[in-house]
């Protein structure tokens, strides 16, 4: 293990973290004369924390940067990326506590007053949750609000970088299945060839963004600032909103459906833009986890909408509407593609919804959006993967002597591979499990029930944000006690970067040096 | 597929179910002239059963004679148990009915009036689940209590023989994992190597049975009637009791000390006492599912006892007691080792316990006894082997060459046996989480609570018997309307064959002729 090199490398995570939250504290100081006192004690907040970001990477990148060595090996990418969202998190939380420790006598019942909601909130951001601590966020200065969406754009670029590039360059975890083609030429070094992929994937991400910002201020006629916050929050699959009332504040169609199309974008492979920009149209088209993916979609709409039919339905604004076909099929896209991509706005309180519904959305929470995405989740091709072995394995019974390749579209999956997925999927339930019991034990008397422990326990497992009870659609995370937030941050990080980048730093194996 | 084969070894089957009903009838019948009316319309009931089932076995024995071929493989064999179980618990059910009907006037509102409650009673019966429809077990004849012990017990012999017999030989589903040694001769064919199997198995079965009734009688002072019916049900791992308050009704130290000890035996493989009575103890010394079977037994009644201690519990009479040290032992060994070992009997009302207490049991559930016992649940050696591949799975993350094997005592697990195992663990939660969906969607008006259902579906699958709430232990599943009690029945035969041996039976492939 190379420790130097990676607190090096970890320095320059600090430091461009500590760069985008001066751009925002640019961006929140250009009235800084005519702003109000919250907005100024705002930008003083991202000061402070962009300071401390940046003395702190930069002792980091000092005493790293006598390594010597350049080398990045398996050991060494997996600890760097636990640390920059573990530690990562501690950081990009800085700007909510201080500007609520300044605030002091006005805000000493305010969420932010606590270190361990601000950690959970940054971790909710960077892991692109959208799970908040906050009841009120339209009370929040815009600084913070945009910083916020911030985290949910950094987190999300770094997850599709991490998955597409780096990871798949180190063979790390059998990751073969879910990468669509090695791409950059083979004869280069990782570190060029994860360059190089790093930098086309991030001119696609750019390019996306520019064009939601774009058609939702111009069709959506949001406002910039609502534009930029929302398209970070899309994007990266994230959630986090400008309005109490998420997406559902607006109640137009031109939002929902720019929003509707930039999140089932955003849960698709960003090796397949990889492809699309290389016009090999091909490799889409013959891609298995895109069809399923958007099959799922299409059949739990389908299932959704006509369970909420002909019922009365809550918005998130508060105001009751009888769903007739037109509103059936608007509601339940907007939440099926919300939920499933792991994204987590919402139009409707689904919360009210009758019991098929909920079900189907705590169903998808698990399936997830496609891998190498930005969305969260089981993700489609590891369901499909596991639901074919498994229906071979009822045929080997009578059959035992057969033998049978695993295929999905024209890649044949290998033992070792079945083997991972089919782990994993037990794992993430495992770690479900674990985490709900967590839940229920920590918080005091038995006031939480089963059904918000469960949900809050997947939602933030797999990414979502907002689960059904006490951390339904119209409720938020504030009222759990520190250490179950601390339970929850984990869980979201877990999720984030597919459990064995955080488990692995637990087995003493990880660390020795052979 | 030799269909005529099958059929006429069902016949047999249904024969041999039918000579027991004559046996326990023959019994009944004994005081005929000085019997209460119920008891003898009871032993009607059973005629009418048995003429019904010795006619029906006949004709399927005659159909299938006229084969000539004399061939058991791998098909044959998984639709012969398939049918012996579906099938074979509508003639168990039906001296139930008859019963009923021809007390009519009296019984208008009994659940035994009804078809599906029959046939649920029966299935639960002969799977070992315990499960019962019954509110006033006490005010049912004699006779049919006790036929409804000898469905527990010929279904628990049935299970052993199974899969320490049956199913090894015919090298279905690689069971060598499970099997403890090729038990008999290696030269023989397939057929005589089962029955010889097959006859030790049951002189054990019978040599337990024989103890553990006359233990209940000398010592434990229950009534010859209740010896035997417990016994039954204890050595299959059932649950049914001749009392409404279950071995509860006893307050006996001497009873549950008894019983806790032949539900322990009656959950280890019965493999096992095959080499015990060729006195190879080492076998069982070294055996690893023995001692992770013991060992969960021995925390879990640990974590139970502390967390019942120095608080109030309602016994299954209904008398509340304040646990002391003494209380705590006697209460948390007997619950966990009814439901480890997949029994069902109760002396606590423990749906009335803490979170702690009622979450071990609800884990327990779903790891169950061990392979090639009477209980059922996933089996602690798959249990072990999943943990263990996915401990390996974690640190493949970071040493992706290192070539691993998996042990499990002294033996290696092949990666066949791995995905095997990880499938049948996945497929279980996949079948509770269905069975859990099914009864909420089919109950009507959303009349059944989640923890209800869960419980009712996990109870079931894993042939346990009672669950939490509305199936509690002093509750029943009664109240189901008959489509549930259908889904119900499903889930234990699944559980209770493990699940292969019902679900080939809806693939095309398995009833093609290649």
């Amino acid at each position: 293990m190379n420790l130097r090199y990676v607190i090096r490398e970890f320095g320059l995570v600090l430091i461009v973290l500590s760069l985008c939250m001066v751009a925002v504290m640019g961006w929140a100081a250009r009235n800084w004369a005519g702003g109000d006192v919250d907005e100024r004690l705002a930008v003083l907040g991202l000061v402070m924390s962009a300071v401390v970001g940046a003395v702190a990477g930069l002792v980091c990148w000092l005493f790293g940067s006598r390594s010597g060595q350049d080398y990045l090996g398996r050991r060494e990418a997996l600890l760097l990326v636990a640390m920059s969202w573990l530690l990562g998190a501690a950081l990009a939380g800085l700007p909510y506590y201080t500007w609520a420790w300044i605030e002091q006598t006005a805000l000493i019942d305010h969420p932010f007053a606590s270190m361990s909601a601000c950690y959970f909130e940054a971790m909710s951001g960077l892991t692109t949750t959208g799970a908040t601590v906050l009841d009120d966020v339209d009370s929040i200065p815009k600084g913070l609000l945009l910083w916020r969406a911030m985290t949910h754009w950094l987190g999300g670029l770094g997850i599709v970088v991490l998955f597409v590039a780096v990871l798949p360059t180190l063979g790390v975890g059998g990751k073969k299945l879910f990468q669509v083609e090695a791409p950059g030429p083979q004869q280069q070094g990782v570190r060029p060839r994860i360059r190089e992929t790093a930098r086309v994937l991030w001119l696609i991400y750019l390019t996306m963004t520019g064009a939601q910002v774009l058609l939702l201020r111009l069709v959506g006629r949001m406002s910039w600032f609502d534009s930029v916050c929302h398209t970070f929050a899309t994007l990266a699959t994230g959630g986090f909103s400008t309005h109490n009332a998420s997406i559902g504040a607006y109640d137009r169609w031109s939002v929902e459906l720019i929003t509707i199309l930039f999140m089932v974008l955003a849960g698709v492979n960003f090796g397949l833009y990889y492809q699309l920009a290389r016009r090999r149209f091909g490799a889409i088209w013959r891609d298995p986890e895109l069809r399923v993916y958007l099959g799922i979609l299409f059949v739990a709409t389908l299932i959704v909408g006509f369970s909420i039919y002909g019922k009365s339905s809550t918005l998130m604004t508060g105001e009751q509407r009888v769903v007739g076909l037109a509103e059936a099929a608007r509601q339940s896209t907007f939440q099926v593609v919300s939920i499933q991509t792991t994204t987590g706005f919402s139009t409707a309180d689904f919360d009210l919804w009758g019991f098929v519904p909920r079900a189907v959305l705590v169903t998808l929470m698990f399936v997830g959006a496609s891998a190498g995405s930005t969305g969260g989740g089981i993700k489609v091709i590891r369901i499909l993967v596991a639901l074919k072995v498994m229906l071979a394995e009822v045929e080997r019974v009578f059959r035992p002597s057969v033998v049978r390749t695993t295929r999905v579209g024209s890649g044949v999956v290998d033992p070792e591979m079945r083997q991972a997925v089919l782990v994993y999927v037990l794992g993430i339930i495992g770690l479900f499990l674990l985490g709900t019991l967590a839940l229920m034990l920590i918080e005091p008397g038995g006031s939480l029930d089963f059904t918000s422990a469960a949900t809050a326990s997947a939602a933030s497992l797999n990414n979502i944000g907002p689960g059904l009870g006490l951390v339904g659609a119209s409720h938020n995370y504030g009222f759990f006690t520190a250490p179950s937030k601390m339970v929850l941050s984990l869980l979201m990080v877990l999720g984030r970067l597919e459990v064995y980048a955080v488990l692995v730093l637990i087995l003493p194996g990880f660390w020795r040096s052979d």
